[in-house]
């Protein structure tokens, strides 16, 4: 994944207490913002203008998403989340990230989304520029 | 307030693993997502067309929270939120909510929000129909 | 999937602003925390006792989510969660649940996760209760 | 404010699509996230080691939260928390924050909250460190 030339980004994250449940560890769903986080800021790193896009309706859309849940998170961990875009079509892209505690290299999370360029209201998707990707 | 006029709601939220963090107990954040969902199905019950008004545009907008903590909540916890409208002004209205564990009658939280009804996307707020009062 | 002889749950779920996002739609993370409630209640169904196991530390823990984002649902819908569980393994468990809008009976996701039952805070997975599934 | 030598931050935070509603503004339950962030990482700055004292059943709980919603943010906005600890008593103390847009200084929510410091599970507050405050 290394020479990988698609889009990477890694990002640290703060965990909350509402990052964590009764269980003593981070939430399942907590891993997802994490994840959102990372690829939302990497986004605009790609040169997406998503609240210039959002103003004329075009929305970056989760289509699938797969998560693995490898080793559970506590809270006062340093968390990152690692990863980029994996593999681009015409309309539809692939990212995934790990989420990592960085003390000690644990693999939380892996995860693998796809998602589209979707104009709103008709929830068509759009052909995505090949710009974001080079 | 039991002679009180004004819209009234009882309704039971089951507590999620989400809802609650690492210290044992309910997030504070949880409850306000209670109170909203309460508030909600009593908007519904007073006349509120929520979907048609957010269609064009209009929106009941949180312009104050006060919540007091009195009582920590656990998951497994049968939880009542209980309140309604507790007075109407021209634009604004405040409503009263209590969080209650059903099973001793203990207040977890006691709140109050004043709100207005707010076009988008100029910001403006709007007088209030009084048949949602009645 | 009638005559499935596995727990399964129908159960409807109140949309509320904090699970829309300024595309105007459900967020894709709002729809697992519906999968969660859904869940959780068929969990109480099938006999766990998830305060009383939450106490000596025992969850159910998430170990994989999969999810489809079919058709984007809104403010507004009524939406129900239906499913149940799909497989169970001698230390795992697979539910499958689908979020349908009650008025055109479009399916908005559809995932599968598979579970786990953890005990804290070894973190080691305990064999399941056959009485749960039967 | 200048010259208090109380606790203070100013702590920038990401909106992301989840902190906002259908409405195309942050939902108010964004804000109380962005607040409790900016809080956490403020308490970590005065020398609450909050991991450790989890361990030990010590945590920070809100008492009371008071928030006023002054002006609408969008997905987009640079948001800024800055506030600190504004009283100390001998096992309650008061934070205040403001949450406001970079781009041209508009005060989006000012929040006060007290907290203590609570043991669990007793839930007995305890007197407060006098170093974290220095």
């Amino acid at each position: 994944m290394d020479q990988n030339p698609l889009p990477r980004i890694e990002h640290e994250v703060p965990v909350m207490f509402f990052d964590t449940d009764c269980g003593g560890v981070i939430h399942n769903l907590a891993y997802l913002r994490f994840v959102e986080t990372a690829r939302t800021i990497m986004a605009a790193q790609m040169g997406m203008r998503l609240p210039e896009m959002a103003e004329e309706g075009l929305y970056p859309v989760v289509l699938r998403t797969e998560i693995d849940y490898l080793s559970p998170g506590k809270f006062g961990d340093r968390i990152i989340v690692r990863g980029g875009v994996s593999e681009v079509g015409r309309v539809r892209f692939w990212v995934e990230f790990e989420v990592v505690r960085v003390d000690d290299g644990t693999i939380l999370t892996k995860s693998r989304q796809s998602l589209a360029l979707i104009r709103m209201p008709s929830a068509k998707a759009e052909r995505l520029p090949r710009e974001w990707f080079e």
